[in-house]
């Protein structure tokens, strides 16, 4: 076993140390150990079962077209590696894992771990707050990825109605501007910097803008 | 209890019948039942536990800006309804959930339905499937929506360098295109349409394009 505090652990975390060897040692687990800059999984490798980081840092990075790295995040000491993938049809590592520092990480293979899920109710639990925020985060990505093309729309229609020779100006402020569209700020103001930021539109000053791409906005 | 036999259930399938009303006579649980066009569910309705559909044909729909149903997908006898927001931090429906026949409905109270999972390893392995299943398609649609931008920019660029007149003759199919981007053929496909619908270039004939929207293609 290894010499770090299971219950210091997030995934262990309040549970009774003693019960946390107790559960262990009914299933077979492994500790794994890299070194920095080890690459611990690469993208698309099987996943046989759970990885929980118990020391050191990983991040997770995607190989661009480019041939660059791109960090998608950091897992932090008491993290799972990939949970959502261990079950379902696609046991597959979406990311590369990359060891920042010396780490090491209890693995359980996934009939084991079905094993400790119902042994222990908090633990069952755990993991399926993990996994099911997991898909609750993606959800929400997705939503608004897909909405902020509506928002888009209805920025344009906005730009469209008000413009006088290609200007626009802007009465009311931007949180106004989005509670009569009934999206939130933030939403609104990434949606209005797209527009800018791709020479759609051109900001003037405060609250003035220029249309430099009528056709774009009447097709959206 | 419901006169369905339980282990035609999906969720239940294979397991013996009785053992499933064993399991079931140990935990709490309710049988809801709802009309043809009944609201079962309304997006935001807090989730309390797990719903399975039992009987006839459950839609999930979302309003539309313009007050329009837009319907989701179909819940057939079997699947369980928002399966992956019953845990995790974020536990309302995401959509409206309508009875389009006669439904009956398992409910099954959170802390009970982890009393099931811990009675039976089956259940306990079904269950993870079903919610890793759904953040794994989430992850696969969002990975698309963020990719297929890309696509498009690979896409434009051959188009600009191309182009004589603004006419584009492809002289390689499809298929060899999509190998050449490293990109799957249907989300080149799916792509190469967006931009024909969104009028940024036309299809004149077979493999033959006129660009309409140089500016757009060259921003992107």
């Amino acid at each position: 076993m290894t010499n770090i505090d299971l219950n210091k652990i997030e995934f262990f975390k309040g549970i009774d140390n003693e019960k946390i060897i107790a559960d262990l040692t009914k299933i077979d687990y492994k500790i794994l150990k890299f070194k920095k800059d080890d690459i611990v999984a690469f993208r698309g490798d099987e996943i046989k079962g759970m990885y929980i980081n118990l020391k050191g840092t990983l991040v997770t990075e995607m190989l661009k077209d480019s041939g660059e790295t791109k960090k998608i995040e950091e897992l932090s000491n008491g993290k799972i590696m990939a949970s959502a993938f261990i079950f379902g049809s696609f046991n597959n590592f979406p990311v590369d894992i990359i060891a920042k520092s010396d780490v090491e990480i209890l693995y359980i293979e996934k009939k084991e771990l079905l094993k400790l899920l119902t042994q222990d109710k908090i633990l069952l639990e755990r993991f399926l707050n993990e996994i099911s925020g997991k898909a609750q985060f993606l959800s929400k990505n997705l939503w608004e990825s897909i909405s902020n093309k509506r928002i888009d729309k209805k920025l344009a229609e906005y730009f469209l109605n008000n413009e006088k020779n290609q200007i626009v100006e802007l009465n009311i402020s931007i949180k106004e501007l989005s509670e009569y569209f009934n999206v939130s700020r933030p939403s609104l103001s990434r949606v209005l910097k797209e527009l800018v930021d791709n020479k759609k539109i051109e900001k003037i000053k405060k609250g003035m803008y220029k249309i430099l791409e009528r056709n774009y906005l009447e097709n959206l």
